[in-house]
């Protein structure tokens, strides 16, 4: 499987990656063990900090190595990996190491403990900033606190699930920035 | 412009609209006045009830408008009205009337005062039913209450905002779900 090279990306333009809406796999690390799980419900909160909500079950195996570490990095995967994505998503971190049963490689990271997807298109180191929303929602708020990209594609063909087993894979991209007010671009 | 022919659509697979990260078109009505705003912050919180976060920036005339009114309606625009998407976003109700400006037709919904869009191949009718976390993160819950729906096409080219004033076009679908555990589905 391809290894994307990466550079470092700006925080301030995580946007870029998560609003379009992917579809991403979130790899964690607790006391020597790692884990990875899918994850969908998720959407940008702010900026500068940069901000991310996401939706975690709490009976995920993953959801607990979060809480515990506070930490974890969130992986873009692309359409390359879209088996890799649904056999993740289907099974368990407590019966298997899923780095190993689907071949991907971990990356040390910079700022977390929890190891980066080589194979993904980018990868956002995060702390978890607020549980204030778990109890009511599930919801980790995360700050993205390093963040590496591939350069190339310039746009990948990131993942987008409808449900139901059913995936969009992205499609062309438009540019309209002329039609757009420069203070909000 | 083509408006979109719909059918109820089920409250609990309202993910299968929104989790896949369209941009979307927000409107809603107050003493007599409707606006629309273009948002591209938002999250599947819960299948049932259909509960959907959303950021709405407190400066937005509609902001106030669905604070007040309490309801809203999130209509989901394809391709054909990215010139729509990108003017409703760069305009200011304050000073406009959205509807009239971009040649798009209200029509009234069936549980909130918020008109649907009928050029949108889908239209959820919210109500708001948690502004606690509006003050920290200017998140609204929202309940899809009601939800429309155009048949065909089966796979909408949805656009998906990446900032700087390129979009994305959703591309084709892989069904995976013969990868799938029944329980997953």
């Amino acid at each position: 499987m391809r290894k994307y090279t990466k550079k470092d990306f700006p925080l301030a333009k995580v946007r870029r990656l998560i609003e379009p809406g992917p579809i991403v796999l979130v790899s964690s690390a607790w006391k020597g063990e790692t884990d990875i799980m899918t994850m969908g419900w998720h959407m940008v909160l702010e900026f500068e900090p940069s901000l991310i909500a996401c939706y975690i079950w709490d009976a995920n195996h993953s959801y607990r190595m979060i809480r515990r570490s506070g930490e974890c990095v969130i992986n873009i995967p692309t359409v390359e990996l879209a088996e890799q994505v649904v056999g993740i998503g289907n099974t368990s971190g407590e019966d298997i190491d899923k780095f190993e049963t689907f071949g991907l490689t971990a990356v040390p990271a910079k700022r977390v403990r929890a190891p980066l997807i080589a194979e993904c298109y980018a990868n956002l180191e995060c702390k978890v900033v607020d549980t204030s929303l778990l109890r009511k929602y599930g919801v980790f708020v995360l700050e993205v606190v390093k963040a590496h990209a591939a350069m190339s594609p310039k746009y990948p063909k990131t993942l987008h699930y409808h449900g139901e087993g059913v995936f969009m894979v992205a499609g062309p991209r438009i540019d309209l920035s002329r039609k757009f007010k420069p203070q909000n671009l």
